[in-house]
C-alpha cells in the first residue's frame, strides 16, 4: 500500500507571484533534488541534516534555471512521512514549469490532487478524518469554518471517537470472549457497564449527529432570504454589514480575496444572501409563479429579512406591509423572520412612533446613515447556535462522517436493544462489530482505495 | 538610509492553494516571530540556528490560526540581509489574512512592492541592475527573456559595467592628479594607454547599445503583422503553430499560465501577431481609412506575414495576390515579408507548381494537415538574431540602462575629442566624472529616492 515511487508539483496558487514553492516527496526525493541542485557553499545535500534550508542553483546540465532555496526533511519527519525537498523559486510560471518539467525527467511522477496528505494518511502522520480537515482548513473562509477545520486536524474528532470506539472495543473483546465459554454460561462482560457504555455512545453520537446541522450552516454559510422592493435600500444594507470587515481586507494589499456576491461575514459566522422579489406587488394572483418563486427562496433560507422603506410606508401603506408580513407569517410559523425598515432617518419622530405601534417587532434602521446596523447583525446571529462554537464542541461538517456516525448510531442502538431482550453474545457481538466498523470508517482504520480516492480527489494538487 | 522597521508581505501568488508563504524580514523579524509561534518540540526559535525549519503552531493568544513551517534566516545570511523568518501555512486566503494581521498587529509593517529586494540592495546584498532582474526574472514568459534575466541576475551584465568603470576609474584619478600639478605641466596618464581604453569603452557601449534592439524584442515578443481576409485559416494556422507548446503545458496540472491571445513562443523566442484586414478589398479606395490602418500596423511589425488561401488565388486571383505583394514590397522595401499559401493540400501537382512558378518565393503549407508548419516556424526564427543569445552575450532589456549607457557613450565621445583636442585635464576630468556618474546610475552606486521608487514600483508585493 505505501508508494514507492517520488511525487512532484507546485504547492503555492498557479499564477506569478514573487515566490513559488515545488513540493518533491517520495524515496527517490533528496536524491532527484541533488542532481538538479548546486549549492551556493558547494555543500552536498544528500550529506546535510533534515528541516535545513539551503541556497543555490537548479540546473539543466549546462543551463542555470533559477537561483532558488531548498528545505530539506529527511525521513518520516515530514509532512508526508516520508523523504520530501521543497523548491522555493522565483515565481515565474515559466520558471515554475522548467523546473517541474526537468524534475519530470529525471524520474518524478506527477502527483495527483491530495496525494501528499493521501501519502501523509498511509504514512499514519494523520488519520483520515484529519486528512479530511486539511482540505476544509484550505477551504475556509471565515472564522467559525476555520476554526472546527483546526480543531479536526488538531485531532479533537478523532479523540472523541476513538475514545468511545476502544471502550466498545473493550467490551466487544469480553463478550466474543464469552462466546468461547458458551456452555459454561458465564458473562465476562458486566452488563451493567455497558448497558451505561452504550448509553454514553448514544448521547455523544446523537449529540454529533445533531451538531451537523450547525456545522453545515457554518461550512457553507447561513441561508437568509431578502423580501423586499427594489430601492428599499438592499444594497446599501448589505455594504453597511460588510464595511467593517471590507476595511479590514483592503488594508493588506496583496491578500485579495475573491468576494462572493451577497456572501457576508459577521462575527466569524459566514451569511449567504438570497435575493428576492417582494411579494406585495403580485397580492393579486396569489397563484402567480411570481409569488411562488420568492416562497420557494423563503422555504430554503434558514431566516427571513423583509426589508420595507420606512419613509414609504406610512398612512395607507403601512396597512398592506401588515398584510404580507402576516403572509410570510402564515406561510412559514417557524421560521425566524426580521422585519427592517430602513431609511429611518428621513422619519419624524411621531412617524417613528407611529410605524412602532402598528408594527411592534419592526426595527428601524439607516444603512445609509449606519443606524441600528450594528443592532441588525447581533439579531442575525442570534439565529445561530453558536454555543457549540464557544465551548469548542466537537462539531461535524462533514457528510461522509455524518453518514457513518448514523450508520453507527442505528448498530448501537441494535446492540442497546440487544442487551435489554437478552439476545446471545453472539449476535449481539455481530451488531457491536459493525458499529465498530463504522467508528472506523471515520477515522480511516477501515477504509478501501475507493474511498480514498473519492476523498483525495477534492483535494488541490500540490497538497 | 537601511530601514530599521521590520516588514512583512504574502510571498506567494494571491488566492488559495495548497501552502502560501508569508516573509517577514527586519531587525525584529525573528522575535516578532517567536511572539506568536509555538514549537511543536518545545524549542525557542530565537536560539535556534540559521537556515533551518521549524514545526509549530501561529497562536493568537489562545486562539490557534494554523499549523505552520518555520524558516529561520538570522543576520546577513537571507535574502535582504536583514533577520528573515518565511511563514509556510496553510493557503486558505482567510487563514493568510489573519496570520498577516496578526503580525501587523505585534508590531510589523505591510511591505511596499518590492521593498525586500529594496533592502536586499540597501544592504549591499544585489547590485541595481541585479536587483532590476529579479523583476524581470518573475515577469519572464519564455526561455530568451528568463535567459536574459537570469544572466543578469547573476551579475552579468554589472561585471561588465563594473569592468569598465573601475578602468576608467584609474584614469580619472591620474588626471585629476594632473590637477594637483598642473604648473608643473606633467602627465601621470599615459594618452596611448587612455586612447585604447576610451575606444574599448566606446566599443563596449556601442554593442549594448545595439544588443537593446534584440533585448527589447525578446523581452517583449517580436511583434508580426498577418495580414490576410477572413477565412485564409489564420486561427487555424495560430494553433497549429501553438500546437507544440500547448502539449507541454497541459501535461503539467495547476502550473496553467495565461494565455495572452496571439501571442505564442517558438523556440524560446516570443512573438506577438498583430491582426490586421487584408489589402485587397480596399484596393479600390488607397487612401482610405481601412488600408491606412493596415499598413500603420505593417508599420510597427517587424515582420510582415501574407497569408492567402492557395486553393483560391488560382485563375485570375492569382494576378491580385501579386499586385499586392508588389503594394506590401514598395511600401516597406526592408521590412521581412512572408508569403504562405494556406490549404495546400488542396492543390493538385499541376495547381502547386502554377503557384510557384508565378510567386516564387511563396511558402505553400496546410495549418489543418500540418503540413511545412515547421519550415514556416524557422523561417519566422530567422528573422531574430539570437547570435547574441546564443554566444551568451549581455544584452540590455531595461529602457533605464539603455538611457544611461547613450549618455555615457555621449560622455565618452566628448572626452575622445578632448583627448584628440589636447583638452586641458580639468575640463577632460568633469566629462570622465559625468561618464562614470552615468555607469554608477545603471549599477546603484549612484542614486536617489526618487529613482529607486521608481525602480522599485513596479515590482510585486513580497518580492
Amino acid at each position: 500500500m505505501i508508494p514507492q515511487d517520488t511525487i512532484v508539483a507546485l504547492a503555492t496558487p498557479s499564477g506569478a507571484g514573487a515566490i513559488a514553492v515545488i513540493r518533491i516527496s517520495g524515496k527517490e526525493a533528496i536524491s532527484i533534488a541533488a542532481s538538479v541542485f548546486q549549492s551556493v557553499s558547494g555543500k552536498d545535500i544528500t550529506r546535510q541534516r533534515t528541516h535545513t534550508l539551503h541556497l543555490g542553483h537548479i540546473v539543466d546540465g549546462e543551463k542555470v534555471l533559477d537561483q532558488v532555496l531548498l528545505s530539506l526533511f529527511k525521513g518520516t519527519n515530514s509532512y508526508t512521512g516520508e523523504n520530501t525537498v521543497e523548491v522555493s523559486c522565483h515565481g515565474s510560471t515559466y520558471i515554475q514549469q522548467q523546473i517541474i518539467q526537468l524534475l519530470l525527467r529525471k524520474g518524478c511522477r506527477m502527483a495527483n490532487a491530495g496525494e501528499f496528505t493521501l501519502r501523509a494518511f498511509l504514512n499514519g502522520k494523520l488519520d483520515l478524518s484529519q486528512a479530511e480537515a486539511v482540505a476544509d482548513l484550505i477551504a475556509s473562509d471565515n472564522e467559525a469554518s476555520h476554526q472546527i477545520a483546526m480543531q479536526q486536524m488538531r485531532g479533537g474528532f478523532s479523540n472523541e471517537i476513538a475514545k468511545l470506539r476502544e471502550e466498545l472495543l473493550n467490551f466487544a473483546s469480553l463478550i466474543e470472549l464469552e462466546l468461547d465459554f458458551a456452555e459454561e454460561d458465564v458473562e465476562f462482560a458486566d452488563r451493567t457497564q455497558f448497558h451505561e457504555l452504550l448509553n454514553r455512545i448514544e448521547f455523544v453520537l446523537k449529540r454529533l449527529i445533531d451538531s451537523f446541522a450547525v456545522g453545515n450552516v457554518i461550512k457553507n454559510g447561513i441561508p437568509v432570504a431578502i423580501v423586499g422592493e427594489p430601492n428599499v435600500g438592499k444594497s446599501t444594507l448589505l455594504n453597511a454589514l460588510l464595511n467593517e470587515e471590507r476595511a479590514i481586507v483592503s488594508d493588506i494589499a496583496g491578500t485579495t480575496r475573491d468576494t462572493i456576491e451577497d456572501e457576508l461575514v459577521i462575527n466569524g459566522i459566514g451569511f449567504r444572501f438570497i435575493d428576492t422579489a417582494g411579494i406585495r406587488e403580485t397580492v393579486d394572483y396569489v397563484e402567480s409563479i411570481g409569488i411562488k418563486k420568492t416562497f420557494e427562496k423563503m422555504e430554503q433560507a434558514q431566516v427571513v429579512v423583509y426589508l420595507v422603506d420606512s419613509s414609504a410606508i406610512l398612512g395607507e401603506n403601512l396597512n398592506s406591509v401588515q398584510v404580507e408580513i402576516e403572509k410570510i407569517r402564515n406561510q412559514f410559523p417557524l421560521k425566524p423572520l426580521v422585519i427592517i425598515g430602513n431609511k429611518a432617518d428621513k422619519l419624524t419622530a411621531a412617524q417613528t412612533a407611529q410605524i412602532q405601534s402598528e408594527i411592534p417587532d419592526i426595527l428601524l434602521i439607516s444603512a445609509k446613515e449606519n443606524i441600528s446596523v450594528e443592532e441588525l447583525k447581533d439579531k442575525l446571529l442570534s439565529f445561530v447556535n453558536t454555543g457549540a462554537l464557544r465551548n469548542n464542541e466537537t462539531i461535524v461538517t462533514n457528510t461522509r462522517h455524518y453518514d457513518s456516525l448514523l450508520k453507527a448510531l442505528e448498530e448501537i442502538q441494535k446492540v442497546q436493544w440487544g442487551l435489554q431482550s437478552n439476545l446471545s453474545s453472539d449476535l449481539m457481538a455481530i451488531d457491536i462489530r459493525q458499529a465498530l466498523y463504522y467508528f472506523g470508517e471515520i477515522t480511516g482504520q477501515v477504509t478501501n482505495d475507493e474511498l480514498l480516492g473519492n476523498i483525495f480527489a477534492n483535494f488541490c494538487i500540490g497538497k
